[in-house]
């Protein structure tokens, strides 16, 4: 039986996990087309995981058509779902080679299951992978060679034999299309509001004429229950790259990407990107990106390009991510600047980023500076950046962005000293939905643009809201 | 001019800040009298720092009528407000030898005001001592001798010229009734909802005979504006104790007392905890508790005995500090047992105490237990116990009590496995306003009771709601 594929509405209605609408500000970051990876393959289809009220995809596939080099990062949570313990064997076990695809269900986060969740996880990468090399798709055999992802409400079991049956219809959705790439986003959703997803063409230094790809799925953070913010992300090129390279590529652009992103401060037991580059672009012949040495300037120009197009592009998905965060109402910047270590600038950042009173602050428009200065004055304590004369109260200067008036920084507090700021100007600066400050720990009144700086560390955050407590309550 | 006392109306009704009532369910934790130490005076006045239609006293006076042994611990952020400088600056200079009083206003936290700010601070601890040396009070002259705190608005000057005029009346103001004990609470007071003061009876092993008492007065976390959480503790005891033993038993006492509180997780600029010890009640001739080599096993048994004593009226004095969190409708206790290292155990409750989704999860009065692992399985990471092995998923276990039924521990989750518990239970459980957790992770099944265990890390929390979302970002 071949389920039919559900239809791509997202001009005025998307059913998502609870038959919601996108909500109108949304409706600008669904993408209406793509530029997808030759190669590549993407199916969804509903296997009964999500409620049966739910008229949104829970299962999905993304297939390459050949074998491809793989590379993911995964959760450091202890208590990690099956899918990471499964599928960070799968990296080990075959150092990224030979993989063929990702398989992702939603409705449930098989975590805390033991055992049997584990050989669930297996058993999902095992027959995703048997029909692979049963199918028309099949150059190679190599086993094993399917990723797991999943995301959902824990502690409780998959409903396996619904997943195993459904498989075999997934096959049949496999495409390439637009809506089949929109469907397979719309399938990683859970308290989404929209499916995100995202491509770009590009090209090498060493083959400035052929044409390649990068498309990316992606899923906001946030489950109904039990109050667990994952993130999954997959992306897939048909530019060549060695695995070795493939990892250490995804590793950098996810430090400075999706590590660099805070909803709500806990770290989820679920999260998993993966990336797949199978070549399927290169003219024949092409070497593909390799990893040259540890160090970054022993690195190929490819490689050096293909970092700064994959950091972009991965800051925009992580951003995606950020859009969607339960219940928020604005979408936080926060720019640290000035730090003597870039690791001490990124982790006061990150306090930032979940600092409740910032948050609620931020909320409530008020620029809050005075929660902010108090978040960098206990963001070291217990590091160890502690006691290194990093935090300089007469040379940090605060300020925001005025998106009105050219990105022009407005301080609040400089080298030490609060400055007045006309309330008008403030109203202006927090009413907008993009709300971004920069924090300068060696302001020496050289620099009045919010442009990213050399060694700038950056997050994305969002407030917390009467809804987001609604959301993770239940209390509405 | 002499500024009529408030009196005190905490039967019905009781003006805070913003001359609320006391909720019903807090009157129980307001005393109706106390056993203070001899020897002190309290006072308190309005100054004219809290706002005009605010009918609370905001300049609080402890004194002391012979000079006393002081000691302070302050926090560490470092963008500290004045009073964190300059008093930490007095401890300095004194060595907690001859301090005299506590001046403390609330009503504006002078943090960001720079060297004026300090001036103020340090105008504030000169204009009481002078009070105190031309007051009756007078045995013996030291200078400085008087601490100083603020609790209130950020970035904005204090009104000194108002505060150093009311030193005067202050000290008329002076008694050491349960009406002015009680009074000189509520001068703290900011956003709190009820005055927090106790006291307690003790003696000790080397003077059977003796009576001594201890008064703590301390205030509630939160500020309505700019959102700064600041806990504020005085302590006073007419047992006699030197200045380095006062500061090693105030410094251990916080260290499982205030320093295992959160509300919001921000470390607020300004707190402060002080104690002065008196020796007023002891007998002539009488050695005072005193500092004996560096370890705890030095230590004499009147010290081992105080630091008992002390330790839990702190623990007393924080946790009312907890039942008054903004917005709260739960009061949390975390306690992780098993921890190979009481550091790392202390730092895995800091972390669930933390965690937004576990606090808004108890507030939907759910148990959450998947949250409070998935907060126990990143807790560690980037921390010095990274790697270590101290968490074992299959040794780990999550309990709540069930204060119903003599606090027996109801087991959620048994050495790595969920057990199902009766939806009538966890109802039963998690509606109450306490809510106990107990985090074992070496559960090896010989301990079902709750009663606090040897090594075992406690946090108190409170829950994140709606009204806390209101108070914090101003939007009701």
């Amino acid at each position: 039986m071949i389920r039919p594929l559900l239809r791509c509405r997202f001009s005025t209605k998307f059913d998502l996990f609870h038959n919601n609408p996108i909500p109108a500000n949304k409706r600008r970051l669904v993408p209406t087309s793509g530029i997808y990876p030759k190669g590549f393959k993407v199916g969804s289809i509903r296997a009964g995981i999500k409620p049966p009220d739910s008229s949104q995809p829970d299962l999905v596939l993304v297939a390459s058509e050949i074998p491809a080099s793989g590379a993911a990062v995964f959760t450091k949570n202890e208590f990690c779902a099956a899918s990471v313990t499964m599928s960070r064997e799968l990296v080990r076990r075959t150092q990224g080679q030979g993989i063929r695809g990702v398989i992702a269900n939603s409705g449930c986060a098989n975590t805390l299951t033991g055992q049997a969740g584990l050989d669930d996880a297996w058993a999902m990468s095992r027959e995703a992978h048997r029909h692979l090399v049963n199918s028309p798709l099949e150059t190679a055999r190599h086993d094993p060679s399917v990723l797991v992802m999943h995301t959902g409400a824990g502690a409780q079991r998959l409903p396996i034999k619904n997943i195993l049956q459904s498989i075999p219809p997934l096959f049949q959705s496999l495409g390439n299309s637009h809506t089949h790439w929109l469907n397979a986003a719309r399938g990683l959703c859970t308290t989404d509001t929209f499916p995100k997803l995202t491509s770009r063409r590009f090209s090498l230094p060493s083959a400035p004429e052929t044409e390649f790809s990068l498309a990316g799925l992606t899923k906001g953070a946030g489950m109904v229950h039990p109050n667990m913010a994952t993130t999954l992300g997959i992306l897939c090129t048909d530019a060549p790259v060695t695995p070795p390279a493939l990892q250490q590529l995804l590793r950098n652009a996810a430090d400075e990407t999706y590590n660099c992103v805070s909803i709500d401060g806990d770290t989820s037991t679920n999260d998993i990107v993966a990336m797949l580059a199978n070549g399927a672009a290169a003219a024949k012949g092409t070497s593909p990106i390799d990893l040259h040495g540890g160090s970054s300037s022993d690195q190929s120009p490819d490689f050096v390009a293909f970092q700064r197009i994959l950091s972009e592009f991965m800051a925009e998905m992580a951003q995606l991510v950020v859009r969607d965060a339960e219940g928020a109402s604005k979408f936080i910047t926060i720019r640290v600047r000035g730090s003597p270590s870039h690791a001490a600038g990124k982790h006061i950042a990150s306090v930032i980023a979940k600092s409740v009173l910032v948050k609620t602050g931020i909320y409530g428009q008020d620029a809050n500076w005075h929660g902010i200065l108090a978040a960098v004055g206990y963001a070291l304590l217990e590091t160890p950046f502690e006691g290194q004369g990093i935090i300089v109260p007469e040379q940090t200067s605060v300020s925001f962005v005025n998106a009105s008036s050219r990105g022009e920084l407005v301080k609040f507090f400089e080298r030490g000293v609060p400055v007045p700021v006309h309330a008008g100007l403030v109203k202006q600066i927090m009413e907008a939905e993009d709300v971004e400050t920069v924090i300068d720990l060696r302001d020496d009144g050289s620099c009045t643009s919010a442009a990213r700086q050399e060694g700038e560390a950056v997050y994305w955050t969002s407030d917390i809201t009467h809804d987001f407590v609604s959301i993770n309550s239940g209390i509405h």
